[in-house]
């Protein structure tokens, strides 16, 4: 069986962890170990999230006293993809001796008429105070956005169009090479090539990723077992099977499950016969046999 | 013709230039229109430096206040693989539009045991005045040896054994791929893959990636023409052509031209009938052929 499988953030840095570089190996070390079960036998795509990891640089780079500018959130990106694939495939080397593992720097097109760009929504970074505003504002060009009590950076999240890549990563895929790539939902450029100030939602270019690829499944891996049916009541339960249509019906607590289901129905519309799935990394060996996790299927796919 | 192309750290970021994301870019550009003519009809793989880079990442860790220790040299190695990375890549498809070129994190492996541990040499990031040193070594346990009339940090640079991706990146340039890696000299991990503190010379580690790929030759790019006979005196002459016995005879003056004469005669002296370049990446039109630069040949490879 082809898999993707996409690492949410929480698989590298868990909120509230101090963001040194031993919390988040340590992290990756556990996820890699969880990883190689479901490498064997299958061929298997890695990608994954770098939220807190960009905002982190994005701060040192605003406030390092040598430059003039701080480095455009692309570079940025790549350091993430640098830094975090090298972790990745060091420790899944670790867990699966002999195998041929490889991080591939990954740039994703974006359209320059994305809405997105006029909208910015993706929060990075730390938090600050309302008195910080203004300052923020002027000195970096920051768009600074109110997140319950405190305020953040806003930057645009534009639809992933294209992956420059893929036909590298097909290639290794098919020669059997288990491939990290992608990450951070890929270095956003623009059709010509250029570096674009964004940040691509590392879930959508995952099933984007899946589709080119021709993937069976894409699992989409979080620190919750399954999506929640009447979340947050008395009523609440796990929703082991759901088409797209009936998953986009519902209605879902905001936060990081909304990209996740989108990401998973436009999988399972996209791809017939192929199945998305939504679970804990935890429970990675039962997700993909459908003993765990939420699946999201056509109809016409169900066994 | 398979080539192995070195880029210095000047290609990217000269002596006195701002460290600035625009400027490195533009140089980067510049760079790639003269690489992507080499690129014709050859197949290339590219190799950079991270100097400047890897110790302005490194001070922007040491003092980030969200950070109870600094980021490991690794770690951030890996960060400078990511970003020169992208931007090579991307540069270089704006030059030779419909080729497949892809970038590779590489790690490389080194001795646990390897002198350079015990003595540290490779001087990185900014300089400090004399009254700073105590500080350092004490907030950040670095060694802190003077150049010049300032101070800096060193850290081991000990002899690449191994690169981790060799198959992988063999893989692709058959394929016909034109591969960026190894930048930086790779990220330093042990043989049991944990990663090591130190900086591989990028040279070294050209030389063997391009002795392991069965290159026909290594081209070494810098800022300077050759290498020149009687350096600094009035009977300055470039060398065209010189045997790697000839060249090791040679008292070379200190600094970058060492480790590029060692990398040079090693390739020479390991692949029979191969040949070393050293010389400007302004003249990168004339190198291949030897009508300019330093070439570094045995005597019965000579035509």
């Amino acid at each position: 069986m082809r898999i993707v499988a996409a690492l949410g953030g929480n698989a590298l840095l868990r909120r509230g962890d101090p963001r040194d570089a031993s919390v988040q190996i340590g992290r990756i070390r556990e996820a890699m170990r969880g990883l190689a079960a479901a490498a064997s036998g299958n061929e298997l795509v890695i990608t994954h999230g770098n939220g807190p990891q960009v905002g982190l640089l994005a701060v040192e780079s605003a406030t390092d006293p040598e430059l003039s500018a701080p480095y455009p959130l692309d570079a940025l990106s790549a350091q993430t993809q640098g830094m975090i694939g090298y972790w990745l495939a060091r420790e899944l080397r670790r867990a699966l001796p002999g195998r041929e593992i490889v991080a591939v720097l990954t740039e994703t097109v974006v359209a320059p008429d994305d809405p997105a760009f006029t909208h910015p929504t993706k929060f990075i970074g730390r938090t600050y105070p309302a008195s910080e505003v203004h300052r923020l504002q002027a000195e970096h060009g920051w768009v600074v956005r109110q997140e319950g009590a405190a305020w953040r950076r806003v930057v645009p999240s534009p639809e992933p169009r294209g992956i420059v890549e893929l036909p590298t990563i097909a290639r290794l895929v098919d020669d059997g090479c288990l491939v990290i790539a992608a990450g951070g939902g890929g270095v956003p450029v623009d059709p010509e090539h250029r570096g674009v100030e964004a940040v691509v939602d590392k879930d959508l270019t995952a099933t984007l990723l899946a589709e080119r690829l021709k993937a069976d499944m894409l699992l989409l891996l979080t620190d919750v077992p399954a999506i929640m049916r009447d979340y947050g009541t008395a009523d609440a339960r796990p929703i082991h099977q759901i088409t797209p249509r009936a998953l986009r019906a519902l209605e879902l607590p905001d936060g990081s499950m909304g990209p996740k289901a989108e990401a998973a129905c436009r999988f399972a519309e996209h791809r017939q016969g192929a199945v998305a799935v939504i679970g804990s990394l935890t429970d990675i060996l039962a997700l993909p046999s459908g003993s765990a996790g939420t699946r999201v299927e056509n109809e016409n796919s169900r066994t």
